[in-house]
């Protein structure tokens, strides 16, 4: 068993995290529809529905980097998104009807955004440190949606959302 | 009940998100002793130390916080951070004696500084929303050395840890 730890390098954390942020992405996928179908204000639903889409785009991306390492794609029960998205849940339950509700989707979101930006961050840096050329222009194209869903979601927060719960 | 929900508006959801950053915070400073005492290379061995002098600064700024909406400082769990930070002990755990295991640190490391990133970026937005200039301010400064922190991070993890990762 000691030496099993000693033999733990890059790579196996490359694909540990790998896993990791598979099953993120999964369970977001499932996720987006209901945050869609709690929104309120249409902007935030059609952000929610555009970046559904982005996120299929993006599992079939970590399959392909999946591929270039080898391995079949396969998931890791990922405690940190659990934790993040069931914090969006109970907002769900406890804003229904609210006018702050948008507001809280918002916030939820961005926690989901965040998390993601911070593993496809890690994991291009770990890409070109293990010459996985291929991969990381592949999780590059990710980071840069993620990090353009988040400046959306910004956006809405400053904007429309904000305003509906004030006004309230 | 029902009439209960519909009163739910920004300045309660700018609430208990402050309450969800307060138990994060308190987490989190408990959590980087044991960073700080895993880590093997010396230069993120200090960064921890110093994250966790600038950690207990932002929990007395989110006392202020508390304080100026006239609240008493109080946590509630947080099932995100509980969630990141359970997945830092698993690879603290997993790749202990690893070449790896600094680049792991990093990696949850920097899935905490994000959490904080959304959190503050949002209870920053809300705060202006809801025209509490004097919290705007102490958000925004916290806000700051987490953005800080990450771009340190991000340094270590390009140049000294992933090289100690790959050598082994």
């Amino acid at each position: 068993m000691a030496k099993k730890k000693e033999a733990k390098t890059l790579d196996e954390l490359f694909h540990d995290t790998l896993k990791d942020i598979y099953f993120a992405e999964k369970k977001i996928l499932s996720t987006l529809p209901k945050m869609e179908k709690a929104a309120q204000d249409p902007t935030l639903k059609r952000a929610f529905a555009k970046h559904k889409t982005e996120t299929g785009g993006q599992v079939a991306r970590l399959e392909k980097v999946f591929k270039i390492i080898g391995k079949s794609a396969r998931g890791k029960v990922c405690d940190a998104i659990n934790g993040i998205t069931d914090e969006g849940a109970e907002i769900m339950k406890e804003y229904k009807g609210s006018p702050a509700l948008d507001a809280g989707l918002l916030a939820a979101a961005q926690a989901v955004e965040h998390y993601e930006i911070s593993r496809y961050g890690t994991l291009k840096t770990w890409a070109n440190e293990l010459g996985l050329s291929n991969a990381v222009g592949l999780l590059d194209q990710t980071l840069a949606e993620e990090k353009k869903t988040d400046a959306t979601l910004t956006e809405i927060a400053e904007s429309v959302v904000n305003q509906e719960a004030e006004a309230a």
